[in-house]
């Protein structure tokens, strides 16, 4: 008895000595190499296994024995989402958790302007850290392939080149608040439809010209600390457990230490998950129940099962070592940063930088005169006008709501209508126009056709008695419109909108149309239309973005992201059989293959409705002629073109400058051109500045598929600078020797 | 325009200047006061305000527009709670929040080991700061002032010097985490029946001598930076917002620097709210609506209520700043410190800290031969037995549920049935002996006399055939037990527990009995029964304790904090009439005075069944004679007094000396004798340590109502040293000049 009493008394003692040295995985000090080996070294097994799967709807375990934390996710990508419950998908109806919403990433990619994608990160990365995440999931960085698409509104357009540039600061400027993105959803969830299943087949060509170099420029260039990998199948295998796309490209070629995190739901199967590359598994099914014959988070796939494989070593232990490592070092980066800053929610800055987003990346797509040698209609000159009726939907509806796991909820969102009031009064009527039901999943509302004839024809009465109509339409996010897990089923405007415009055309012509979207629509009614405004969501302070460029307070400058083709099978996507979209449900073949996009229109000769790049002013800028470095390019240098651009019209405005490059003449099929610098300048009136462009030889490359690499063959390349991918304003040539 | 335009271009680029200076208040190293000052200069009305109330049943706002963060409190105080809904008291069902349940407060006071208190400190302050918490709700020092309280178990016994002295180790550890602790329930929540107004009359003698002096010691030596107002009144104000316990004496006398929180729903008026020293209002009732009609968060005395009384200058200004100041503080010790350990959670630590606290806790109070001139039945020698049969409800009751808020959602449990097994295995046969119900608030659950007698019946018959019996009774968690709102409503033990005592005790006299319960009990079959332990309630590791004790493994070391009392009247606090205890539903009056526990004992010469300060080990302690350093003692020195004590048994043990010192003549009445000191050592067999107190003037005072401040009065004291209150083994007397 006496040895035991002594034990405890000896451990006491050793209990007491509360001073411990530090060990290396919790000392700051430390390479995070270290830290993490260290961590991984006290970890046992089951520990190990923990970390790779949920453990509620948006977090995973840490190791609570040895005091590394919790991960806490949270939808992403336009604003810091609601807090959801445990273990549904409900809202868990907290009251800290309204927060600014930003304008959506097709916005924020029409703005061609890095700058503003770093005031996003950093106001988004702000809120995201005040809300205590650790994970923000996006941006989503899919190729916009087809208008239908019902998520394409979280996105960053049709051109790799854009959406990787637009993406890099936004990354970088979150990552600085100590929360990492997940950048989504990889790869090749170009559709809604029967996204959990269907089966990409692409060429190599495709996948690396067009479908990934976003991606790798997210995870090079931005540094993404996690990817989400996507619900859909590449090649025969789902996405999340791939070993194409995320062992050999992601992990490999490009060296990506970070962590993959499968869209929720996304993993289907034990050994894959383990051998192909999949980090945390999140989302997938659980009945909710806590009986024992409840179906839990234990039951993942990357959970007890994995567990189980490792110990009859079915899968070898070095998988977990792996895994544990990366969301180790995640955890490090993020929840066990003592630097990062604390961030903040709503504050004035917040909705300042979701203003000037917006601001800078509506897009003008048609202003012209009503009459004959008149003026164009916008901006407008509220003194000309007494009575002015908005119309629609979009002018009240609260547009963060709804569309799937982008929904937010806002503390304040100032809407269309708000915008005009504030910039007309008394002036303003307000009428519906159309209805267009509520966002619901699976289906859409069926508004009865004597509503819509009722409530059009309401609007037109009241269209006779004003000065100026502004229609706020568009698409919204219920489903089957833009919104998660559906695609359009139309390229068309929905809910009657077509009739009610011409309706109202009819009696007066003094109208402007704000479409609100992140898709193309087709536009019968475009030449009897005086002002085309496309607006995109923007989030908070909406209504403000669009008072300010209706009323001339901010010049547009916004250039589409993507093509607005005039009628669908004008889009490379669609220009096939079923089997290229939407797919026979089990695969589809993406025949447009690299052609998409402008690249689809240039090449083929169709021209586009508003093509690729393409924003009008209030101003005018004339381009000089574009004058070469040099005549030829080698291997080991560049060249540099430079054109004058001049502010032509009376006030300032902001243009950017686009730079594509074509190979005149190559073995395999290349695009008419690519886009492959811009920039965005401001002008004065009457200002001229001087636009420079470097080309290097790794832009005039394509993707080889005989090597498998990039290789540019010497010849003839073509440098095309313009307004948009159809407005080119000059030419050089070059050769590459 | 062009104004306007500019305007606009300005702020982008203000705004993509991404690193800006560091203000002052986000700058680590600036001083607290400074980083204070600055935030509140940035503060709106609005902004103070919010922080002045909850924003959930466990949060409180920050301020989200300047990134400051929330607080996220808990109880408290024997581990970290499970996480609560919103806005109800429902359990979140989050799986993230299982825990290390620690031994009561009553425990941690009966070892006499300061060292066992910062191991408990460092421990649950690792859990709470793991669980990402900022205010752990605890401890509670509320002098024991009856054994009916149902509150007694979260306390830490009777003596006002012992709680001191035992809270400020936890206090500091908590803290060393970044947690804050609060300190509760301050003050005079000394009973639970009719807490929520029961208005307590006492003179300032016992308030200051007996019911503050432990907040004091947590404040003043602890460093608390939160403290909780008691639900009661006292002296006809609410103490949550009390002018004399708040302003005066807690801010103003005491230096307090932090946070008054109330107890939740313990504010009752705007005014004083304001006026009187609360800063946090927390539980304050709202419906759980959203509607228009709904009684919000917003309706907290002090939210809009608030804010208008300072918009219309009924309150000033400076009550606001004051109340966030104290709360920008709080949040920049603990949700804003960097430099904060990341905790941890049910690591073997924090187990083996469980079971050592409770290992030096039990108390050993009967250990006596079965028969006569035999050896004490403990420690048990397993091998004698054959058949143990181990009795009793609490032998398998989950302790960690039911009491109130201090309720625990436990990781792993060893119940004492567990403990048992481990030690004698296959010997052990279990009977529940009696049925105590579920817990339940507002009634008791009958068990109907059948379902009593034929549990009693069915255990008797098996103690016939058994070697030994264990019966693990007492009390439990239900209401009217140890419960939470609510007193016991009889000092005896509950469920036929004396019944069955006296039943198996008629056909097997080899009978331990464990006693689980915060409380004193009455024990009429006590000469009977040869070994009793009091073993408090002991969270997870419980049973691990419990066989450490009882086989030996461990030998008992605790020592009573507050007295057994034959029966109820032998109380203080019970020796008058009713408007003592309970009071009269609106008032009630401490007619004992300063007369608590070992005081009213000693002076009114009323022997305890077991003393304060009392208890057995499975050695001896022999006292040798006490000596002082001096016969008198002045206002500017001290003296010590040192006294040798040997292990006389043949085991290693560990013993608690306690000094008391007497005023042998005063003009105001003065108990026998009050702990100033003592010390836990521990000895080898045959070994032998001086101890040596020091004795301070201070030590002599009292509180001098006429003056309304300590005091001694010249003349003759004693010191007293022994093994308890009752067992004096020396005096040395001395006198004050």
């Amino acid at each position: 008895m006496k040895k035991q009493l002594f034990s405890t008394l000896l451990f006491a003692c050793s209990l007491t000595t509360l001073t411990a040295q530090t060990p290396v995985y919790l000392d700051d000090t430390q390479p995070i190499e270290a830290r993490v080996k260290d961590a991984l070294n006290r970890m046992t097994l089951e520990e190990k296994v923990a970390l790779c799967h949920a453990q509620s709807k948006f977090s995973s375990p840490g190791v609570p024995r040895l005091g590394i934390p919790e991960l806490w996710m949270s939808d992403g990508p336009h604003g810091v989402r609601a807090e959801i419950n445990w273990n549904d998908w409900g809202y868990a109806k907290w009251t800290n958790d309204s927060i600014t919403a930003f304008p959506a990433l097709t916005c924020l990619a029409a703005t061609w302007n890095p700058e503003m994608s770093a005031i996003y990160g950093k106001a988004i990365g702000e809120e995201a850290r005040y809300r205590e995440k650790d994970v923000l999931l996006g941006p989503g960085v899919n190729i916009y392939r087809t208008p239908l698409n019902g998520r394409n509104f979280e996105y960053m357009g049709e051109d790799p080149y854009l959406a990787g540039v637009m993406c890099v600061p936004y990354i970088r400027e979150i990552q600085k608040n100590g929360v990492a993105v997940s950048v989504k959803h990889y790869a090749l969830n170009n559709q809604e439809l029967w996204r959990g299943h269907i089966d990409v087949q692409l060429s190599n060509r495709a996948l690396h010209e067009i479908y990934l170099p976003a991606f790798k420029a997210a995870v090079q260039k931005g540094g993404a600390w996690t990817v989400m990998g996507a619900y859909n199948k590449v090649r025969g295998q789902h996405a999340c457990h791939n070993d194409l796309l995320l062992n050999k490209i992601l992990k490999n070629d490009w060296g990506f230490d970070g962590v993959v995190v499968t869209d929720w739901g996304g993993a289907h199967d034990t050994y894959e998950a383990a051998m192909n590359g999949l980090d945390i598994e999140m989302g997938s099914y659980t009945n909710g129940l806590t009986s024992e014959s409840a179906f839990t988070f234990d039951d993942y796939y990357l959970a007890k099962p994995y567990l189980r494989m490792l110990k009859e070593g079915k899968v070898p232990m070095s998988t977990v070592d792996d895994k544990a490592s990366r969301i180790l070092r995640l955890i490090f980066r993020t929840a066990m940063n003592r630097q990062k800053p604390y961030g903040s929610l709503t504050s004035e800055e917040h909705y300042q930088a979701a203003r000037e987003i917006g601001n800078e990346g509506i897009v003008l797509l048609k202003n012209t005169p009503v009459q004959k040698k008149g003026t164009p209609l916008l901006p407008l000159d509220g003194s000309k006008y007494q009575r002015i009726l908005v119309v629609g939907d979009n002018a009240v509806r609260l547009l963060n709501e709804g569309g799937g796991s982008s929904e937010l909820k806002v503390k304040d969102m100032v809407s269309p209508l708000d915008g005009m009031h504030t910039l007309y009064g008394d002036k303003v009527v307000y009428t519906k126009g159309y209805a267009a039901g509520r966002p619901m999943y699976g289906r859409a509302e069926e508004i009865p056709q004597s509503v819509m004839d009722s409530l059009r024809t309401a609007a037109t009465e009241l269209a006779k008695e004003a000065d100026l109509v502004i229609l706020f339409g568009g698409l919204n996010k219920n489903h089957f419109q833009d919104c998660e897990a559906g695609d359009r089923v139309t390229y068309g405007l929905p809910f009657g909108q077509n009739e009610l415009i011409e309706s109202l055309l009819g009696v007066n012509k003094n109208m402007v149309l704000v479409l609100l979207s992140g898709n193309a629509v087709e536009m019968p009614w475009l030449n009897k239309v005086p002002a085309v405004l496309q607006g995109w969501y923007l989030g908070s302070m909406g209504g403000n973005s669009l008072a300010d460029v209706l009323s001339g307070a901010v010049n547009p400058s916004g250039k589409l992201p993507f093509s607005f083709p005039v009628k669908l099978t004008d889009c490379g996507a669609h220009a096939f059989d079923e089997l290229s979209y939407p797919g026979d449900s089990i695969k589809q073949v993406y025949k447009e293959d690299i052609l998409v996009g402008y690249r689809w229109h240039d090449t083929k000769k169709i021209p586009a409705l508003f093509p690729f790049g393409y924003g009008l002013s209030y101003t005018t800028f004339a381009y000089g002629k574009p004058v070469a470095s040099a005549k030829t390019i080698t291997a080991d240098n560049s060249l540099t073109v430079t054109i004058p651009v001049k502010n032509t019209g009376s006030v300032a405005g902001k243009e950017v400058v686009q730079l594509y490059v074509g190979d005149e003449k190559c073995s395999v099929l290349r695009p008419v051109k690519e886009l492959k610098a811009f920039q965005k300048i401001t002008l004065a009136p009457g200002e001229e500045k001087e636009v420079t462009f470097t080309i290097t030889p790794d832009d005039l490359k394509f993707y080889d598929e005989a090597v498998g690499g990039w290789t540019a063959e010497p010849g003839k390349f073509k440098a095309y600078i313009g307004a948009s991918s159809a407005d080119i304003r000059g030419t050089v040539p070059f050769e590459l020797k």
